[in-house]
């Protein structure tokens, strides 16, 4: 032993002239590493979910008319404008803040900062353009640049602190929504299906009881369009995981993985649903598909087996489609792109899902046999406050916009397109507008 | 020495309470770091190759005809929803499963997961979508469904396992394919030749004798979509790197610069070749010569130098102009955007020239001279095996479907365009469609 | 103590075997994963910058006319090509070569490896690319093949190493460029002017002293290429901190939110400023506005808060809208897509704002106050040097080129559209060019 201890000795000096290293010395630099590794994560997703903007700029130009495909552009730019600017100014504080009382969140102003912030920024111009597409075509510039102001500071950020600030009231409940099905989607498309309510359907639309069909006049965009909301989404719900390193590595790669499948089996519901409802599967709807077998697992993509993932996704987009004709048909709103139902209804159905086979993302067990009823009681009353808190608040500011400035455009600006009047310009000038 | 150790002793207590870490241990933490580097970026890789998609349905419709562009769309969207149904049901485990006897593999339903699927999933989706624009403008969809199924459940899977499981027969023979020059490229463009020859011609390609062009309607959105391409191929070549960190880190990012290289290549061989044949410099082959730049790179991305990837990009982006003159003029088969050429021809390009100047990636000492003409020999017998398999495989499925329910529409579909008839709407409705 | 040295001997021992480690073990292994990480973050922000010359392109194509929209394409597809091949045949070298004497600088051939290379590679290509859009419409396309390949070979490179080689002349003198608001946007910005300026306007833009309005063929594309731009900006930017782990992945994430940020005000600051003065918020404005807004900080994204990013953006933006209109309207030059405001004006305005509210990276301490008017001076300087570099350097070769192959297609070719004639194609083929 002592012939050991002496062999070794010298060693162990060298070694204590480098400082010896401590396993927690590893743990911290691990730690620092992760760490860094996670804003990464954070700051490329939030890239993605940047991008995402100009897919929404595609699929609603695209799915309307090109009279009105300038204004749209201009309503999506508004968007990431203003919401980069007011969720920096008070927004992240809204819902990131520390003093609350479980709905209320404050910390002062510009809070946040880094990838966390950058990343949080690009959800509230998520939520704000989802409204966008459903008043296509008919509403004031004006009164839309107000709502968005009033969507990114206030309207969103509030009601996702109750869940995403970590202490809210429906935090302690034990609701879940990963990545917003209900904060983000579902409040985008109540709010969207007020305006679009309040705002009134195209001229044209609805005729002597008859519903006719307003085509989009560029289907290629907007299949681009959906590819690329398909791609930012996998920063959307990715990069919710908020970490990357260790478990938070195979977390986050699974819930890219599973958002992939429901995506498919979204895309492919659509189309066999319409394939055999309308006799021919159908474009637009097989893209809404898609879109809403996202929206489907936007929530549970960290509660979720691959399977349910799949099943969540294929009625997600079984869903829309009936969800858009029931809209259309039987309430006759004119929701120009399908918003409601791709961001509202299924935005419910991917929050509800959670309580009927998601599972727990540490154990695997099934949180229905795990809780109970309890689990889908609380995922339904999430969505229910969600849906009467964007419904409330949306009434308030646009009904409060129609009885002063007015939501709507005059019928000769509408006929004539908002690009013209209310931009001066058109999306496509030719030959003749050039004077050739 | 007894001062020394007495005065070092506190020191080294302290340590021991606070748990001595070894070196062992050092690299343990970095092994599990590396590992969560590596899963970081294959998830990236792999959504770059999705977004792959989108730009072949912008190359695919943008050089085809309007009439034709929803139809491109809905089987593009086709493909990765199938793609990412079939691979993960039974296309991973054919491709990756313990099971095997060098030729097949398999490991039950369901394998695979995490960044991995995701990633392998993509390749599979591309594979199937390579066909479909050879065959634009005159296929069934319903047929198309089926081939799809076929194509990233069964054909892929089951040729990609000999060489990328890792105990297949071509990798025993020391076969070089690194990102899939043969593997995804060829695979999908000899099947695209076998499916141009069986649905035959467009009307109107070939009268009297003599070769008509038709045109594509929009050769800004291809151009974009060989940008989304050439994206999407640096996460195709770079992400086979399969991990990031240490050596892998320097070989990923030198994967993704000779890329580069290579697509610039191959542009400009394009460019140059078609001015000085056709007299101008053409928007379509230069396109196709920077996308064949690509492909003569994919396999040897991990064995060449940068002067070699350039030396294979330019003749690939050279050759394919000629290559698709050749199918086109000569073999009078209708390839409708040049897939077989670029993705099959030079796919074969890409696979061999690996044996002519690749290099060991570790030594950097040339195959050739290293392993004489016996290299040039297993990627000329690799190059055959893919297309042979490809060419077999797809004839017993389409050939079939075509003595069963048919590979092409009726004259008057084709005539009146397949998005009309086959999925009842068009790409770009104008005034004239919504009664204006 | 003897009681505790027996203790704790085995397990020494145990560790001794096991090769003890030190702190500068764990410190080595967090260099090199740091080293991964800068590497994957450069890698990254490459692809993403590359993804530029795709919104280049739609942003030129779309705000111009369709019958040169072909060889728009062509010319930024050239940009790439020529770019990614001279900048590493030569350009890297001269930018970043060891043997310098502060103005000039050499390695030899084929400088440059892996991420970095392939970094620079695409500033190189984004510097070229910007002057193509001013000329549009008139010019020859072999002269700008010549003009793109000195570009990226010898004018950005040289006078980039004046900075960013780290030894050059004005990073002696202290003068901050982080991303390159002169180095790249104001080089490509006055050699556009040159450009501009030479080859004169087209036809029917200044007629009986009136200036004639004529408007781009698709603005929803160019609204796309200003989101692909937005996007890849945050690699231009982000990826300028050239490394990832600790404090870098701290500051390249705040890098990253603050040009989120000044876009984001650019782009509402021309939305205001054209609703103000035209009476109508305005697209194309709007849209050069959140460019401008970029542009605004891409110099100063390391030296930067928050507000002044958002200042410093806003008034970029109103800037740029004053900027077109005084060049088009008062100087009477052609630039057809406002380049040379975009970034030849703001580009200067980015640069020398960090003399007025830039701050220390480090210690957040105001420049003006920190260092006087001294930084502000060496900002001023940085930027005249680059003006007169690329004002200079593009008149000799422009000049030469125009008393020689000259610069401009004739009348003929000009009306007709550059597509035929230089091409043989046009963009949209319609159903009258395909003799149907």
């Amino acid at each position: 032993m002592t012939d050991n201890f002496l062999m070794i000795l010298p060693k162990f000096m060298a070694i204590q002239e480098a400082v010896p290293a401590t396993t927690k010395d590893i743990e911290d630099a691990v730690s620092a590493i992760n760490g860094d590794l996670g804003m990464l994560w954070m700051l490329l997703s939030g890239i993605l979910v940047f991008f995402m903007q100009a897919g929404f700029t595609l699929v609603e130009s695209g799915m309307t008319r090109s009279k009105n495909a300038v204004n749209i552009a201009m309503k999506n730019l508004l968007d990431i404008c203003v919401g980069s600017l007011t969720y920096w100014l008070v927004g992240y504080s809204l819902m990131y803040g520390d003093t609350s009382n479980g709905w209320f969140f404050w910390s002062g102003l510009f809070q946040g900062e880094g990838a966390d912030l950058f990343f949080q920024t690009m959800f509230a111009a998520t939520a704000a353009t989802i409204v966008s597409g459903a008043i296509a075509g008919r509403t004031k510039y004006s009164t839309y640049v107000i709502f968005s102001v009033v969507m990114t500071a206030l309207i969103y950020p509030i009601s996702g602190g109750w869940q995403w600030q970590g202490e809210g009231w429906l935090t302690e409940l034990g609701f879940i929504d990963f990545a917003g099905s209900s904060i983000v989607h579902s409040v985008g498309g109540w709010a969207a299906l007020v305006a679009a309510i309040l705002v009134g359907p195209r001229i044209g639309k609805f005729v002597d009881g008859k519903v006719l069909p307003i085509p989009g006049h560029n289907q290629i965009l907007a299949t681009l369009g959906v590819f690329i909301l398909w791609l930012g989404w996998f920063g959307f719900n990715g990069g919710s995981q908020l970490a990357w390193g260790g478990a938070d590595a195979i977390g986050a790669s699974n819930v890219v993985l599973i958002t992939n499948i429901a995506a498919a089996a979204g895309g492919l519901g659509a189309l066999i649903t319409t394939w055999i409802w309308y006799g021919k599967p159908h474009l637009a709807q097989t893209l809404n598909g898609a879109l809403a077998g996202l929206v489907s697992i936007t929530a549970g993509c960290g509660n979720m087996s691959s399977q349910g993932a799949f099943l969540a996704g294929l009625l997600g987009g079984i869903l829309v489609v009936f969800s858009i004709e029931f809209i259309e048909k039987k309430l006759k709103i004119d929701d120009a792109i399908g918003a409601v139902s791709v961001h509202g209804v299924v935005g419910v159905w991917g929050t509800v899902v959670i309580g009927l086979w998601g599972i727990d993302g540490d154990t695997g067990i099934g949180l229905f046999n795990g809780g109970g009823i309890t689990q889908l009681g609380v995922q339904a009353l999430g969505a229910l406050a969600y849906a009467v808190w964007a419904v409330a608040l949306s009434w308030i500011v646009l009904f409060t916009l129609k009885k002063t400035i007015g939501l709507r455009v005059s019928k000769e600006v509408e006929e004539k397109g908002l690009d013209l009047a209310e931009h001066g310009t058109i999306a496509y000038p030719g030959k003749r507008d050039r004077g050739e």
